[in-house]
């Protein structure tokens, strides 16, 4: 590792894509007859493959979990505060697996692929992805390792969704299941933002009904107003407050129509930036994957029902200020395997950092992560610790 | 009143609209040479003009607070509920005036008028209006109306920052002063919402930097946008659960990118319905007022200091999912009243509206509304009620 990387640092990593020939059918009804997956590993997998930690991400994430891909790269993956030598997910002791969803952005298969079928970029004809479909992915990805069993499967926000699927629907995979940050499914509200997201994006000039990779044009102006409008949902009014208060940009109001206030300079920077570097098709997809979300949907909306087979123990986690998806509903998550009578550890962590606080190091929040790894680590069996 | 309307409605009313030859200095530097408010009243107004009652309207509002424009017209005035023989605000005993805010557009001065310099519509010239120019646009109209002192200023949202506003620059001319669903100032959030709203209109290709009235388009998509997320932030969680929760339009999900939930399609609808019916121009202009409001800021950021000098008596309220303005802001402003020793009522309805709620005939807010306007009644000096 070089000598500029913190100790702490998985240092550098390159990423890999992995092929997958089989074809693989998806909710929607359409299949995939090929697809890539571009993952990132950190740590060494054991002799029994019994050590491996598979890291999902949310709604813009991607592959890149930890560590840099250059010396020269400012900003290291986007769950770098939780992954590493001696971080709550401990590379010392644990493979991890970082993946790019089907329908990313970043390196999988997705809307910017080209379409096999028609020489050209799916663009909006690539099929809608759902979580299921994700996690089926994720188990192929899984066989590819040789990874019979997952230590842990762990994910924030949109991540912590698929952990909860990979429970239900491959009970036997997992030992450990981290929900972090999320949901059991959308509220009306948390779809009603998504979909002035979404018609932001579609109905921007530009987006040419998702054909627009051929004119060389993206909806910059639809991605900015969605990613704006994500960030105000992924900040609490209070850490706004702190963050921002009404400070003004010039230190005076000057009546006129440009940004007053240092809260949206700031968004708009987030936003234009946002904007040239995500795919609008992507973020539509994403968008649709939680709308759809609801598990217990297949179980007479019985969320308990729809838990009872699973195998692991889980361990939720909540932030107090997140009102995107508050401790409320992840409660609805702990009573729903509290009454299935799974074990079930939960945690509601003090922070004024709204939903992204589950990507921020909290001290609190670190340390009930790192002890719980620790537990997911005491799990690993013998041979495999022999092994490591 | 034809037999079609209600017992307790003002019937069909009609708008006048009145001329301001006398410039209007502006808090922005700028004047307006002449103007004109378009109005309309309700009840009779008493020998000494004493039982008058101004209602002040919120972002999208306007002067038809109640009753009806012709037979033909489904719909009441905004405020219909409150403002009626026999309601909170009884015809029967007050003289009510609604106008349309300078800057409007449902028939005041505003960006869509002709600028006498031009001889084209002001667009996006049109001066910037804070709350302390409406109020003296609105003490201008007291005095053409021969009202030396309102027996109430009243208004909701951005029309009871209005009210506060009167209590602080015109003590003598008011008693009573409610303030329902406000703030005393925006939150980093209101102002980042509202900044989304703007980018949405600004980057609307139609928009044509507020020029569109002479290409005959207007900013329907940005306009559309807007209101949408306007509407999430006017309902709460748990309102839209109620309202929507996650029905599906079609029964089931179909898996594309048309609208599946109940939710998605009620958007789409108001934002489309608005997009046509009001002016993109005042849009921007009334949240730029909304975001610039902030009375304690010429008081060493003091707010108990802006009001004492108040002479009436307050009454505020605020509704308990109303996340916008939630009660807390409400708070700060009575904790801002009580600490200057100022006559304050503060009532805090339970409702699951959330910000709407202010619009909403919910029994409990509807009897304390009643219960004080019955002291403002009783508060009209003797020979202004002998006279009524």
């Amino acid at each position: 590792m070089p000598q500029s990387f913190p100790q702490d640092s998985v240092g550098i990593v390159t990423p890999q894509i992995i092929r997958f020939e089989q074809p693989l059918p998806l909710a929607c009804g359409r299949q995939l007859d090929s697809y890539e997956l571009i993952v990132e590993t950190y740590g060494t997998l054991n002799a029994d493959a019994s050590n491996a930690v598979l890291v999902c991400h949310a709604l813009s994430g991607n592959h890149h979990l930890a560590g840099f891909h250059s010396e020269q790269e400012s900003k290291p993956g986007w769950w770098d505060s939780a992954i590493g030598p001696g971080k709550p997910i401990d590379t010392n002791t644990f493979f991890v697996i970082g993946l790019n969803n089907l329908g990313g952005c970043h390196g999988s298969t997705g809307p910017q692929s080209i379409n096999p079928e028609t020489g050209k970029p799916f663009g909006p004809d690539f099929p809608i992805m759902t979580v299921p479909d994700w996690v089926e992915s994720q188990a192929r990805l899984a066989d590819h390792f040789g990874i019979q069993q997952w230590a842990a499967v762990v994910g924030g926000s949109l991540g912590g969704m698929q952990a909860l699927q990979w429970a239900i629907d491959y009970p036997q995979r997992l030992r450990h299941c981290l929900i972090i940050a999320a949901a059991p499914r959308l509220s009306a509200q948390n779809i009603a933002f998504n979909e002035v997201a979404r018609q932001a994006i579609t109905r921007d000039p530009d987006f040419n009904n998702g054909h627009f990779y051929e004119n060389g044009n993206v909806p910059k102006t639809g991605l900015m107003l969605a990613r704006m409008l994500g960030h105000i949902t992924y900040l609490s009014d209070d850490g706004m407050r702190e963050k921002f208060g009404r400070e003004l940009r010039e230190g005076k109001i000057s009546y006129d129509f440009n940004p007053q206030f240092e809260v949206e300079s700031y968004l708009r920077y987030q936003g234009e930036r946002f904007s040239t570097a995500f795919d609008a098709n992507t973020y539509l997809l994403m968008t649709k994957a939680l709308d759809y979300f609801d598990p217990a949907a297949d179980y007479g909306h019985n969320l308990a029902e729809a838990v009872r087979n699973a195998l692991c123990k889980f361990m939720v986690i909540s932030f107090t200020s997140d009102w995107r998806f508050s401790p409320e509903r992840s409660r609805e998550i702990v009573d729903a395997l509290v009454a299935a009578e799974k074990k079930v550890s939960y945690a509601e962590v003090d922070s004024d950092h709204g939903h992204d606080a589950f990507l921020i190091p909290n001290p609190r929040y670190m340390d009930i992560y790192s002890a719980y790894m620790k537990q997911v680590a005491s799990d690993i069996p013998p041979t495999g610790k022999e092994n490591n």
